[in-house]
């Protein structure tokens, strides 16, 4: 067993703070998922991968694929693994991992489909939500903008339950450089004029979520090419933000399914 | 101000807990947006209402509208409202509601057309934002089956955001009682054999959702008519239940709509 004293553990448990994230540029995956999902999609984005003697047991499988890998694997105390964790139930496997952000202009210069863009959404659990939906939804990128929760936040990492690994992760300060790109940006309000089914989503689209209890920023509304309200067919007020994600992205899915690969053939 | 030791707010105090609610046929609604909805949109559905003085100045719209319904407002101390709250920051505002479970017999002979019903969903926030999904998506009623968390749990019921006044609200014990009835029933299941997008949903249907980590049990698989799977189209491994929900009752709503008052006109 490593000592609590170790100093790679040490420098490990730094990463629990956002700080400790960037300064080191590296975070924490915790989970049997979030680790299988790292080291399959992602080839060394894993840097150290810490495990208690009855996780290593557990999950023999992960243990060999991270020592194909070249990866060793260090055994700890249930207690070290706990420190490492931001959950009530600590899994005993968590990896050390390099963050994987990419600048939206490279992003941009792959010719996306679908991105979507949190901004000022500061609830990590459904950030991360968001994220493991678009991901579903078969989007190519995640951008988190302005004071949104950063992305590699042990809630977050959690919530997206391995997607995280799948695709593009950006984080952009000023939310203005979101528009400069040829992606029809579609703003989500529950007050906008067009109304979701009433859309042609069969271009290459930037959906735009807010925040959970202001929605988006004016300056990001006014900026947008259109502003989308999802119907509200009974007497709810709105929706909850990673429900509402989950139907915009969903109906650019099937847009793009169907556009792509319909009756007409493809477009 | 009411004292702590008030037999009123004792017996309010015991609805934090499942027993407590069972026994007094009560439960607690929390906050301005609760309360508003249960005294707009349900008639004696509100038996008390407490406030500390610091929210009956800030909603004196809420204290005007309960007493013009007849009732007594009570100020109690922020340590009493604290003590009648589940969550972090108490909001000072608490409703004692009776409980508005109707019968799934008396729920079908209304002819609904939308109806969403959790089986063995244990987790009150996902519980509750579905409830909030399913009144968006025009829904008539929410099932709560099986093991499911009980509607009524102070998470579960700031999770529905107002919505739980909106629609019938069910709990049936055994997820068999399910199936007596004309509505197509759909189980959604990751190994669903048919996908969502080409499923009829135009006629009156009961969707199934299942528990957050297991699914739905075998034996509601196979009793339902139909066993859905919402597409993936990235490489995640499955979509959050709230998502899904949101996804599998927006395409309803989004059938009964342009089946009913599409360009063909009424069907």
């Amino acid at each position: 067993l490593l000592s609590e004293s170790n100093a790679r553990l040490g420098a490990a448990r730094k990463l629990t703070s956002s700080r400790g994230r960037r300064e080191a540029g590296r975070f924490l995956a915790e989970g049997p998922q979030a680790v299988r999902e790292a080291l399959r999609h992602r080839p060394g984005v894993v840097i150290e991968l810490y495990a208690t003697p009855a996780a290593a047991e557990r999950h023999g499988d992960l243990i060999a694929l991270a020592e194909h890998a070249g990866l060793t694997v260090d055994e700890i105390s249930p207690k070290s693994a706990g420190a490492l964790s931001e959950t009530v139930h600590p899994q005993g496997l968590v990896a050390v991992c390099r963050t994987l952000t990419r600048s939206l202009v490279d992003v941009i210069a792959d010719g996306p489909r679908l991105v979507a863009a949190l901004v000022d959404a500061n609830d990590p659990g459904n950030a991360g939500t968001i994220l493991r939906t678009a991901d579903a939804a078969g989007a190519d990128a995640v951008v988190f903008a302005g004071d949104s929760v950063d992305p590699y936040n042990g809630k977050c990492v959690r919530a997206t339950a391995g997607s995280l690994f799948h695709l593009d992760v950006v984080v952009v300060d000023d939310p203005k450089e979101l528009f400069a790109n040829n992606l029809l940006s579609l703003a989500t309000s529950g007050l906008g004029a067009v109304e979701l089914d009433d859309l042609d989503l069969s271009v290459p689209s930037l959906w735009l979520f807010g925040n959970e209890a202001h929605g988006l920023p004016a300056a990001v509304l006014e900026a947008a090419d259109v502003r989308v309200r999802v119907p509200i067919y009974g007497h709810a007020e709105s929706l909850n933000l990673a429900s509402a994600a989950a139907i915009c992205l969903y109906a650019s899915a099937r847009a793009h399914r169907f556009n792509s690969a319909g009756p007409e053939g493809p477009a």
